[in-house]
């Protein structure tokens, strides 16, 4: 790569456009270089005020080149990926005491074995995923497992149910945070829905500014939090351990009314709530690429160490849920964590620290689907699976348009269901069981194809995690359908049935449009008629016919005139200036002149049907914004009616006012 | 004219665009005519069904020859050119009572011998314009008569004047209407700002029909409102005359507290406030043209009419409410006029039919309006004192965009004065008789100048309205002043800037683009440059590619790559092809393609001022609507940037896609 002197870039300017060549760096004959400077060199006050704000918000753009720097370690990595599992443990029980409390208070103390069968369960996934790290060293989600081992239409099935879930998880963390902080001060119950829709806006554009910007800002809130959960549950074992805990009476409104009874389908109902521990697992084994080197083992220990983190503060809080019989809030004000804590400790600092914590983690959980959506959209878009416009990335290196995507259907969720983390719940489990298992199925297969060493392992722990994933993803279905998991079930097949339709029209205009030999040599050329509306005779015009005339001696005029005689008059002083070009004159009673224009092009390509008709507009460009207003923009108009008609060649003159 | 067989017009398709040729009617050797199908062979089915909307509110087009029959018989004129003054009967009074009783109750007997003063100056006035109407049978509006004679500055102030007057006539009649139908229906009263904006639009709807339809419309409430209201006062003179008058008590909070002292200030306000009388009177002169020859003779008979009919309601009423001692509403309410009724007759449904008629009569008197501003704007616009679209008529013949701007304007100021008509007035009178006083003082030197048959009789009325006129205008500059006529006074001269600078743009560019002899002869033509962006070698470049060999030897392409790597195995497939043609590829590491293209162009119309450089775009077009969401539109966006560079010609060569 040559590299040469690069010279000083000049300011931009209306006057001089041709100053702005500088702003490439030539590397070689022919070979150009665009620098920074040529991003801001073509912007107006506003494109400037605007970067000037972009860069203040997202950073300053960064070449492809710079790639490689943002890679995370094991602890930012626990916080980037990890945290939308750990963060789960702020809910989790809750949502399972929400159901049993149904049934009546006398049912709660089978909160503990319902959140032991959920560890188990998670163990096996984790296990499962451990295969996938170990198969996938680059990074191996749900799409890419299930697209390899079981072809394109699993594939697309997982990558539906994951965009699902990542929206649901942005919008159900989010609004699990805001309850948190509700917890704390009720006062903004009222606000729940904008600062949860605020909430989200900001995390859009802290992912704006790239990936290691946004670890940094979540690394602390993360490790307040556990170190806030375990030393919580640490105090009350050793309250509970020397006899010194206290009695909990529940506020006397919130006594549940016996809603059902005590049933299989009913404890069903709240294995599947609190089925929510186990979403976020598969984000570390999606994004082992991200890690530092060596990838693979970094992956391997964090995930380990989330799910044992997990695992102990998940079972700590239902074992005291349990034992205490703490009842859910009907209102969704308090969240049950605050209840213990306020049991426990108290109201103060402590409180007060966890609470903040809890819900800074819990919204910045949502962090993860912002890793997750848009690199799968990436990836989607890269197969033609999703419109390209995904496959872009930023100045800084993002995927923006996923990120905004992911941000806006977020929001709406939060709106429509008004933050209520128990109804958002019910849509949610469902997309994650469903990519699990596909996941899983994907690396039985894989499994028995590849039979490297540890093959049989692999494959019978894959096994066993595709039938438990599988199971709970039936039972989900089974159990939430009416509920809202109906809804999932709708819009997973549409999601499919849309990928397919994108990639459907990518291919056909790849085959269609694919050169064929001999296409780019010299061809006669076809035979051309030029084509002028001419308004007014005046400099616009006389230079656009100069360049008519260098197109072709095929050159027609037209004019469209409100009356007979003011086209007759048009006529008499065309005469008069002596061209030789023909005139054609159009009455246009209805005084539109766009439509009697596209009327006679439309003839004239008709009548001769292998020719090109060239259409010269000549424009001008008033000096001052304002005057833009002063004009009916005719030209444009007519350009944009005639971009899209076959054999039709629109050229465009543009005439610079200097006054 | 030849006039040949017209052919049955054939619906358009996109596939073969060519039959829309026969849309246009063949009237000689290239002389054709548009019929009402071309308006609409060019819509897609949003146009289509847009367009039936559009019939079935403003009805079929209709062409420019149809306008003569678009003419006024007396009685119509009266309700379409007379309402405006007319229908100030029903507020005139209220707003001289509104300011008395700041005085506190007994002055409210100054009532009688103000509005006596003001029938005295109608009288003038009215005299002033009959010489209006014999000096300009054409019709001769403020402005014209202001700028024939005095000037063109003089005319552009009575044309500010008078726009700022017509919106505020829009506003003041709507809220006055309002304010007549929560008379009769309290519980509306909560609504008026919205029912207010309603009635703007429904109006504005009805004028884009056209005006003979609307003054159909108008014709039936005016009458009602004058028969009932001569009813009321004939009643009332029949129980004055026999001695029957009931008493009047006013609602106890209605008291006045006396806020100040009587004074000649305060006399003078409250005549200034009634001078709202004299709005509408120029609308007759201002519109002699829409009648029906004669025109002239109509024109005099309708203005004295207006004159006799508002005279003896307005004496009629300010009669009574001296009377009473009627006390004005203090929340703007009731009207005077409502609480006149129910005195005299009760309510019922006298009291209903009169307020109905009343509030319709002052919603269409805003009609005056409609037709006076866009008319004015049309004018001022063929003088390039406004935007030209202002001079374009719609299918319906009327002044589409003039309708529109007074609408929304109108619809502001009901908005922001909470449709008060009592703030609103505030601001009302001072255009009105700045105006007059104008168009008084260039009748004075018309008549000077032209020296025609009585011109000494028409230079003294015409001096004498003038005088009294710019009295008035002037009292009411200074006892309006702080109460609001001070925002008149900034925006009139604003509008006058404005006005004279859009002139100022309309002549420079009229000078500088005037066609120089020879222009449009042929010349040699200037060298030229062919730039093409390639972003992919596939069918749609090939095709751009033969357009672009057929303008020029000179052929340069250039490919944007994010990476060397990728320029490089660009570079090697271009090689392949063996088209001959130099080949530029530019590194983009910031990913952007747009600003490094531009910076190119830039650089080779930089290196060769004298060259023309024609940049070929091709462009494909998806066949389905939701495809071209796949796309990122940069042949789209590049032609944008493109459009208005000088020395840069855009070709745009459209790929329609088949499958």
């Amino acid at each position: 790569m040559v590299k040469e002197a690069e010279p000083k870039p000049v300011a931009p300017d209306r006057q001089r456009p041709a100053q702005r060549g500088r702003l490439l760096q030539q590397l070689g004959f022919g070979v150009f270089r665009a620098t920074e400077q040529t991003l801001t060199a073509f912007e107006g006050d506003l494109g400037r005020t605007f970067r000037r704000l972009r860069r203040r918000l997202f950073g300053v753009p960064l070449t492809t080149a710079q790639e490689a720097q943002e890679r995370l370690t094991k602890v930012k990595g626990l916080a980037v990926l990890g945290s939308d599992n750990l963060s789960s443990s702020a809910y989790a029980t809750e949502e399972i005491v929400r159901v049993l409390a149904l049934a009546g208070a006398g049912v709660l103390s089978l909160t503990l074995p319902i959140s032991f069968v959920l560890v188990g369960v998670l163990a096996i996934v984790v296990l499962s995923y451990h295969q996938v790290i170990r198969a996938y060293p680059g990074g191996g989600g749900s799409f890419l497992v299930s697209r390899v081992n079981l072809g394109d239409k699993a594939g697309l099935v997982a990558a539906a149910a994951l965009m699902i879930d990542y929206v649901l998880t942005v919008a159900v963390s989010v609004a699990a945070g805001v309850q948190a902080l509700t917890s704390v001060f009720p006062g903004l119950f009222e606000l729940r829905v904008a600062i949860a829709a605020g909430a989200i806006v900001i995390l859009a554009l802290g992912n704006l500014r790239g990936i290691r910007e946004a670890a940094s800002l979540f690394v602390l809130p993360i490790y307040v939090y556990l170190a806030g959960m375990l030393g919580l549950l640490g105090y009350a074992l050793f309250r509970w351990a020397t006899g010194s805990l206290p009695t909990y009476t529940p506020p006397p409104d919130w006594a549940p009314a016996i809603a059902a009874p005590l049933s299989l389908m009913l404890i069903l109902r709240a294995f599947s709530s609190g089925a929510v521990a186990l979403t976020g697992v598969e984000a570390i084994s999606n994004g082992v690429g991200v890690f530092k080197p060596s990838e693979q083992k970094n992956a391997r220990i964090t995930l380990t160490s989330m799910a044992l983190l997990f695992a102990g503060i998940f079972l700590g809080l239902s074992f005291f849920a349990g034992h205490f019989g703490l009842l859910p809030d009907p209102a969704e004000k308090e969240t049950l964590i605050s209840q213990l804590i306020r049991l426990l400790v108290g109201p103060g600092w402590f409180h007060v620290v966890v609470q903040l914590s809890a819900a800074i983690l819990l919204i910045v959980a949502a962090n993860t689907a912002f890793t997750g959506f848009p690199r799968l959209a990436y990836v989607l878009a890269n197969d033609d699976f999703m419109p390209h416009q995904f496959a872009g990335r930023g100045e800084r290196l993002v995927f923006t348009t996923g990120i905004l995507v992911l941000a806006g259907l977020a929001i709406f969720f939060v709106i429509a269901f008004q933050g209520s983390v128990t109804a958002l719940i019910l849509l949610y489990t469902l997309g994650v069981f469903v990519a699990f298992t596909l996941s899983q199925l994907g690396m039985v297969s894989h499994w028995r194809k590849v039979r490297q060493r540890g093959w049989r392992l692999g494959m019978s722990l894959n096994g066993v995690g595709a039938a438990v994933t599988g199971a709970i993803a039936i039972e989900a279905i089974s159990v939430k359908f009416i509920h809202g998991a109906w809804m999932v079930l709708v819009f997973m097949p549409l999601l499919v049935l849309m990928m397919l339709a994108i990639r459907g029209h990518y291919t056909r205009l790849q085959r269609e449009l694919a050169l064929t030999p001999g296409d780019l040599l010299p061809k006669p050329a076809r035979p051309q008629l030029v084509v002028m509306p001419v308004a007014t005779m005046n400099k616009p015009f006389a230079e656009g016919l100069t360049y008519a005339r260098s197109l072709s001696p095929n050159i027609t005029c037209i004019h469209v005139a409100e009356s007979m005689a003011a086209a007759e008059e048009f006529r008499r002083q065309w005469d008069q200036q002596g061209t030789g070009i023909p005139l054609i004159t159009i009455e246009s009673p209805y005084r539109n002149f766009l439509s009697p224009m596209l009327a006679y092009i439309d003839s004239v390509v008709q009548a001769a049907p292998e020719t090109i008709v060239t259409v010269v507009i000549p424009e001008f460009v008033p000096k001052r914004w304002w005057e833009h207003l002063l004009h009916r923009q005719s030209a444009f108009r007519l350009k944009m009616a005639l971009l899209h008609r076959p054999n039709v060649v629109v050229v465009d003159i543009p005439y610079l006012v200097k006054t």
